[in-house]
C-alpha cells in the first residue's frame, strides 16, 4: 500500500485545489493517495510577498497539525518559498513534511551540477536565494531567470506561459551554462514535460518534485524509521503549550477520488 | 525633536510591555519617545519555536501597519529571531523597521571581530545561525553559548540569570576568543552593564541595541532620505491587495509617559 | 513493477556480495530487485586509499557500462568515497547512478540540520570532506568522528563495532550537536536500527540510503524523464571512442533470488 | 550636547578640508561639531594606490592619537579604502574610530540587500573588495561599477561627475539588480541626494555615512559603554612603546565655526 | 646538481612525449633533467572525460611507483584535471608529485589576483572548477573561457590555436577583469610567450608551470626536508598491500638526451 | 648565476639583520646572494601591532624602491603580517616581492591539507587570519596555536622557545589534525628542523619559506617573463607622482659576504 499525502495550498482560495490534485495524481505513484487542501478565513490568494506568507502562517501550522492528526504520511507546504517548514517540522512527529524548493533542489543537484531557477518576478529572488543558501546549493546555482509574470498569470494564458518558460529555459542553458532547470513556482505546473523534451535538460516541476520527495520521505520513515530529527532545531514544543497556542485548523480539501 | 519608536513584543501577553518600556526609556536618547506594545488574541507568550512565530506573524504584520499609520518613525519587532522582518519592510514606506539580531550584530561586529551569542537553549541556535549567515556575520561568530534557561526564567530569578550570563560570557572570552558578547534574547534585559563592567568586553543588550539602531535609521531617513529600498526584495505590495489581505491590527500599548 | 538495481562492490573480492545482497533485499521496496556484484582481476579488497580507488577505477567504468547494457534501472558504486561517480554519469544514458555519500547526505540534510559522519580512520576524512563540500553540505557538517577501525574489522567482531558506533554516535549528538548521524562506510552495515533506537536521532546507513535513493532516481527517470543531465559536466563521450577505450567489464554477480 | 567628531583627510593637502567640513556640518546632527584635518609633511594628495596609503599611514596614526588627546568623541579616517582602521582602534581607548567603507556598507546592507559600489577606476576594486569580504558583505555585493574617473576629477567638473554617477547608478539597478548604491570615494560628495531622487533607491554618500556612523558609535560609547573592544585584535600597545614609536602628529585643522 | 623530473603523459599514446620533452627541457633550469613517459596497454589518447581518467588511473599509480623506484626527485601527472594526485601522494615517500592545475594556480594567484583559465570545451569546466575550489582559489577565479577546441586540435593547426588563445585571453582581461591567464590544458603548449607579450599580463603555461613547481618542491625536500606530509590524507598504505594491489608499471620513456 | 635577494626587516633596529642573513645564506641555494636590511629613523623594533606596521610602512615602500633600483631580483618584506605587500607590488616592475605568510601558506598547502600556524600571542590572530582568507587558504586552516611569547622573547631563551614550539606543534597534530605546521613569525627562526624531525610533519620556517619562494619567483620572471601582473590591483602609479610622493629610502644593509 502506498502513502497518503496532503498537499496544502497555503492560501485563502481553493481555486487551485482541484487542478493541482488532478495534476499530482497523474504524476505520483499509482498507489499514492493525494488530497489537496487550502485555507479558509485568510485573505491572501497568492504569496508573492512575505507579508502574505506571514498572514497565512498561523493557519498553515494548524493545517499541518490537522494533517498529522488525520493520519497522512507526508505533507507538502505548496509554495516555492517553502514557508514555515521549520515550524511544521517542530510540531509533527511521525508525518514527513517537505516543500517545493527543498525537494526540487535536492533532485536537481543530483541530476546535474548547475541549476537555473525560473521565477515569475525579480521580487521573489532574494527570499528564494536565502533558501538556496540555507539548503547548501548556492554553488550549484547557475542563475535565477525572471519570466516577468505574476503567479496568477501562469494558468491564464498557458500558451504564453509555455513560450516564456521555453525561452528562459533555453537562455538558462545557452547563456548561463545550466544543465538543469527548476520551475520556481507551484503554479508553473503543466509545462515541464514539453519544455524538457525540447530543451534537452531535466526540467523540474515544483508540484511534482515535492510530492515525489514526500513519497520518498514517507517511505524512509515507514521502512527505516528515518523521520525528522526531533533534536535541536526541530525540537517539539510541549504538548499543552502546543494545544493552547497552535490550534488545529481544518482546511478545505479536494479528496483523492480513489480513496 | 527626537524620533518616535514603537517596540512590538510580538506575543499574546502584555506582561513585558511596561518593564521593557521603562528599561528602554532609560537607555535611549532623552528626546526619543518609545511606546511598547503587544498583540491580543494570539496564544503564544514566548517565541522559542518557529511554530509560535508563525502563529503571531499575521498580527505582527498588522501591528506594523498600525505603527506606520500612527506616525511612528521606526518600529522594532522585539524577538531575537527577527521574525517577519522582510514582510515588515515590504509593507512600510516611510517608517524604518529593525529587529534585535540585526541591530546587535551590526553593532557588535563594528566594536569587535569575534562575537559570541548567549542563548537560552540549544533549540534556538539553528534558526539564529541562519540569521547570522544571512546578515553576513558568519565569519565573525566565535560561538553560541547556551544558558540552559527558557525565556520566561530570565526575569524570574535575576540573580541566577546574572550568574549564568556572567559565567558564559567569561567562557566566551576565555575559551572561544570572543571580543564582544551579544545577549541573544530580548528578555535577557537588565544585565548587560554589570556583566560588561566585570568581563571587560562590550556586552550588547538585545533590547537596547535595536532601539538605538532604530533611532539611527529613523534619523538617516529624515535627514538624508535613506530609508528601506523599495526595489527587488522589499518591493511593496499593491495597496488594495494589502488592505484586503493584511488588515491593520491595533496592539495593546504601554505609552511613553513623556509624550 | 519495481526497479532493477545493480550494487557494485568496486573491489577485487566477492566476499561481501552475498551478505550485502541479503541485507539490501530486506530493506528495499518489496518489488525492487537487487543484484550485487564485484570486480575480478583487480587486487584491492578495500578502498581506504585513493591509490586503490584508482586501481579499480577502470574496471568500475566497465562494470557500469555492463549494468546499463544489461537493463538495470540504477546502479550504486558501493564505496563512501563515491569513486568515479562523474565518470559513471558520463557513460550512462538511461540508467541512474548514485553512491553512498551523495545519497546519505541528501537524506540526512533533509531529516536534520547538523550531520555527523562516523568514519573508520582519520585517513578517510580529507577525501570525504571534499565530497561534503562538493555536494553542498559543508555548513551542515557537525563533525567527522573516528571509530579507529579499518574496513575489514567492522564485520569481524560486530559486538565491538556496535559498541564503538554507539559510543561515537552518542558523542556526536551530545558534544557536537549533531541531530543526524551518517555511517561513513558501506561495511558499517547491520547496525543502524539499533543505534538509532538507542540514541534517538536518525542514523543513516550507507548501504540502505543509496539503494533507496537509487530506487527514487530510477522512478523519477521512468515517470518524468528526470535523468542525469547530458549537458556540460556529464556530457557523454563519442560512442566509438567509448567502445574502444572503456571496455565493458562483466562483474561477478550475486543475483536476487526473486528475479 | 552632541558629539565632537574629527574627520581626517589622510593626505598631504588641505584643499578638501574646508569644502568637506562645510558639507558635513550641513548633513550631521545640529548639535554635532565636526573639525576636518589633513596631514602636513607627506606627499600624497590622493590615495588611489596602496603605496600612497603606506606613505601617509604613520602620520595617520599620529593624528588619531592627537584626536583622542584633544577630546574628540569619534574620528573618521577619510578614505574609502578604510586605511589603518585596525591600527587606529588599537591605539585609542575612549574615542570611536570608523571609516567610509565600513559605515557605508553597514548602512547599505540594512536598507537593502544588493549593494553596488561606484568607484573611480578599476584599480581600486581588489583592495576594496578585500574590505567587503572582511566586513562580511561579500554576498550582498551586486557589483562594482567603474566611473572611469580619478579622485581629483570628481570635483573639477561636477556636472560631468553627476552624469557619470547617474548613468552607472542606473545600470547598477537595472542590470546588476542593486537595490542600494554606495559612492565608493569620499570625493564623490555633493551628488547623492539628486541621484537618489532620480534613481529611486538609497544612494549612500561616503562622507555622510561615516560621520553619521561616528555620531552613532560615540553615542553608544557614552550611554552604554559600548566602545571598541580592547581584547584580541584591537588590544592596545604598551603606553611607553606607543609614546616612543607612534608620536602624536598635529594635523592642519579646519575648525567647526560653531564651536 | 639539479633535480631529475619525470613527466607522465597519463594516456595510451607516446605521440606527445618527444615534443613535450623538448619543450620542457628548453624551459626548465639547465641542470634539471626531464624524462617524459606515457602508458602502454591503455586505450585513452586524451582525458577529456573522467571515464577516461578512470581507465588510465591504475597504471598511473603504477608509473608513479616506477618513478620513485627509479630515483626521480619529482613527478608531474601531466593533465590539467590533476588526476589521482592524492593517490600519488599516498604511495610516494621521498619523491615530490604535482600536477598542472595545482602548480599553475599557485603561481597565478601569486602574480595576480584574478585568474582566467582557458579551456578547450565547456565539458571540462565542472571538474576543473572542483579543483579550483579544493586548492582554495575560487575567489580568485575571474572566469573560465572556452576555446571551442578539443585536446587533439591544439597542435594540429597551431596558427588557429594561437588566434583563439589570443582572442580569449584578450577578452579575459578586458571583459572579465583578469590580471593573469592560465592555459588550462597541457597540450596548449608553445603559445604562452607570444600571447603574454601581446596581451600584457602573465600567461601561465600548463607544461612549464608544473615542471618549475616540481623543481621547486624537489629542492624544498632536499634542502629542508619539506616533503609531502605522510599524516592524515596522504598517509601511506601498508607496503605489502601496496605491492600486492598497486603493481609497478614501467612507462614508455623519452629520455633527456643530456642525462 | 643565481638570484640576488633583498630581505627587509621592516623595523627600526638592525639587531636581527646579521643573524637572519647568516641563517638565510645557509638555507638558500648556494648561488643565491642575500642581503638583509632594516630601516633607520623609525621607532618600532617589532610589529606586533598594526599601528607599528603603519609607522614603518612609508619607509618600507621607499626601501622596496631602493631594492629595485639596486638591481635585486626579488625582495621579501620580513614580517608574517605581510605588511604593504600590495603597495610593494604596485611600485615595482621587474623585481619580485613576496612575504612570509604568502610563501609559507602556498608551500604548506601543497605539502599537506590541514595547516596549523604557531603564533606568539592571540593578538596576532585576527590580522593573520585576514591574510589566510585573502590568500585562499581558510579551508586549509586547522588552527592557530598561541605560544604565549612576544617577538623579542623567541631568541632570548632558545631552549624555552623550542620547548614551546615542540609542545604546540605536537598538539596541532594530535588535537587539531594538522598535517603541516607553519611558524608564524620570522623571529621563530632556528627551530624548524629539529621540531619537524621530532613531530614527523613538515614544519615551515617563516624565514626560509619566503626566501625560497623569492628565488622561485625571480627565476620564473627571468626565464618565462612571469612577473607581477601590472593590471588592475597591482597597477603602477605614474612615475612623476611616485618620485614625488614615495621617496627612495636607503636601508642599513648586512651584505652577503660572498658577493
Amino acid at each position: 500500500m502506498g502513502s497518503r499525502i496532503f498537499w496544502l495550498n497555503p492560501v485563502g482560495t481553493s481555486a487551485f485545489d482541484a487542478p493541482i490534485g488532478e495534476a499530482l495524481r497523474a504524476e505520483a505513484r499509482p498507489d499514492t493517495r493525494i488530497d489537496v487542501g487550502s485555507l479558509t478565513g485568510v485573505g491572501p490568494q497568492h504569496l508573492e510577498y512575505q507579508a502574505y506568507e506571514m498572514v497565512v502562517a498561523g493557519k498553515t501550522m494548524g493545517a499541518i497539525r490537522w494533517a498529522e492528526e488525520n493520519g497522512y504520511d507526508a505533507a507538502v507546504i505548496g509554495c516555492f518559498y517553502d514557508p514555515a517548514l521549520r515550524g511544521a517540522r517542530e510540531i509533527t512527529t511521525r508525518m514527513a513534511v517537505t516543500a517545493p524548493a527543498e525537494a526540487s533542489l535536492h533532485i536537481a543537484s543530483t541530476l546535474g551540477e548547475r541549476v537555473s531557477i525560473l521565477v515569475g518576478r525579480s521580487k521573489w529572488v532574494p527570499e528564494m536565494h536565502e533558501n538556496v543558501v540555507k539548503y547548501g546549493f548556492a554553488d550549484r546555482l547557475a542563475s535565477f531567470r525572471v519570466l516577468q509574470m505574476s503567479v496568477h498569470e501562469f494558468q491564464k494564458d498557458p500558451a504564453r506561459t509555455e513560450d516564456r518558460i521555453m525561452e528562459e529555459a533555453r537562455l538558462a542553458v545557452e547563456r548561463d551554462g545550466a544543465d538543469v532547470v527548476v520551475l520556481g513556482c507551484t503554479i508553473e505546473f503543466g509545462f515541464y514535460a514539453k519544455v524538457q523534451a525540447e530543451i534537452g535538460v531535466p526540467v523540474i516541476d515544483a508540484l511534482v518534485a515535492p510530492v515525489r520527495y514526500a513519497e520518498f520521505l514517507a517511505d524512509l520513515q515507514s521502512r527505516h524509521g528515518w523521520g525528522t530529527s526531533k533534536r535541536v532545531g526541530y525540537e517539539r514544543p510541549d504538548q499543552a503549550e502546543l494545544d493552547a497556542w497552535v490550534p488545529i485548523v481544518e482546511p478545505t480539501v479536494d479528496r483523492d477520488p480513489r480513496t
